[in-house]
């Protein structure tokens, strides 16, 4: 148990190079050079990487080939990229640093920053669209997938939400719904299309897939209001204490930063049980989720 | 002759409902109320709807089923007003009136807009995955076209150079090359992917409309910027002047306002004659070309 848990923690390290390399070659050669230069700093400046884990780890368990998930990684990821660029606009959350450097629209300028935005967005649907499967229906399906993850059911309707929310009271469930969509919706579609892009549908592991995506997407979000709460920037990359400051619910505000942490933790292991019988192909998911538990930011 | 021309007005004319009620039932209904808002208000408040209909003209010279027309026409149609909300927005044009009303950020806020954009790019995605179509790689083909025509090496792209442009000069074959990107890109995809969405493919069509495509694009920028100079404000819908003030190279200012008219009319020529064997199935797109070539706006 514990060969394979260093093994997966191998694995971990080399797809983790595999993402940056991915990443840096999936980026357009095309283009405005001050444009180009936004998009890769966007896009090559770090991160967790998150997604893109989510998609091989979703994709080793539905045994779909790695060069068909390289470029669903890249994808989500650019959709990750983008929305940072623009959440961190003045217009947005006004935020200047971002995993310890100068965001986009700092070190480039706004409008530079919202096109790059723009263009990583479409890049991510190019990027799907020169997926070669076996059925074409499968690659249709993955891009509605992404685009309904992305779009006003998704990611961008959870950002309108809180934007809502700024200076006024929520309770938990609609903060929940929030981050459903805001921060849930992209993670939940990592894993599914990590699963898709295998030859065979898997009806069984794609439902499985599913709830754990809601599952470790609500500790992901509640984790993050904690870490904001009890981390100091240098950790963190970003302004300690940003979302107190903003005035907006949280769940550390409206649970209590203890209660909040128990439940992440909860949920967590939830995942680990969503998973137990999930075979040895889920080794890598499994260390992943431990890694997302114990992160410090 | 004349007959023929007074039923493709009527038929023209029936269109432009169609496309109206079309990109109507196409905004999403499921997500934040205000976000819902602004993307209906930017979307539904009028414009000419060239895209549009350019993809049922060439649909038609193609034989596509009406139906998915109609979503390749909201489509491009979305991805065209994503484009114009955030080039209103401060950071880039700064300009607070559209088709004579209040633009996006004017009549809501400078975050919801953004959203609203980004929000429409996904949509448009998410609309093209939901064609059905019996060979679904041509789904695929039509999504790439389109991310294409969007992202760095189209639209977005073609805006960053447009930003570079400012203060500076510029010469003429920078200038089509920006505008190429900027306004031709979705032109030629409209007209593409409306034939992409028939049964069948027909490769010398393709070809045809592609190099029409460039003709038209090239054409309709040039008499944006002629009428930029020679109209008002009221007949514009926007400031007039607008380019002049930003001190920003046109084809009206490297050129002269008179050369650059004949210009436009020589291109809308070519445009007509590139058509002139193209059979009674072309009429439409014939008197569409006509249309633009006489626009006062």
């Amino acid at each position: 148990m514990m060969a394979t848990r260093a093994d997966s923690a191998q694995a971990s390290a080399t797809l983790r190079e595999r993402i940056e390399s991915v990443l840096s070659a999936s980026l357009p050669r095309e283009g405005d050079p001050r444009l180009l230069e936004a998009m890769r700093y966007a896009v090559t400046g770090g991160g967790k990487r998150l997604r893109p884990l989510l998609v091989y780890h979703a994709g080793h368990m539905a045994n779909a080939p790695m060069e068909r998930l390289d470029a669903v990684a890249a994808a989500v990821e650019m959709v990750h990229a983008y929305s940072l660029i623009h959440d961190d606009l003045p217009a947005m959350d006004d935020d200047d640093l971002r995993r310890g450097q100068p965001t986009c629209h700092v070190a480039f300028d706004e409008a530079t920053a919202i096109l790059a935005g723009d263009a990583l967005q479409a890049r991510a649907f190019e990027i799907l669209a020169g997926i070669e499967h076996p059925e074409a229906s499968r690659v249709v399906e993955m891009i509605g997938r992404l685009a309904r993850a992305a779009g006003p059911a998704g990611m961008a309707g959870g950002q309108a939400m809180d934007l809502a929310l700024t200076g006024h009271s929520g309770d938990l469930a609609h903060l929940e719904h929030l981050h459903r969509l805001k921060t849930g919706a992209l993670i939940e579609a990592s894993l599914m299309l990590g699963a898709l892009a295998a030859d065979q549908r898997k009806g069984a592991l794609e439902q499985q897939l599913d709830t754990l995506g809601q599952t470790i997407g609500l500790a992901f979000q509640i984790q993050d209001d904690v870490l904001d709460v009890i981390s100091d920037t240098d950790t963190l990359g970003k302004a300690q204490g940003a979302d107190a400051a903003r005035d907006k619910p949280t769940f550390a505000s409206l649970q209590g930063v203890e209660a909040a942490e128990t439940r992440f933790r909860c949920l967590y292991q939830e995942a680990m049980e969503q998973l137990a019988d999930a075979g040895p192909r889920a080794v890598g998911l499994q260390e992943l989720i431990r890694q997302m538990r114990d992160r410090r930011h």
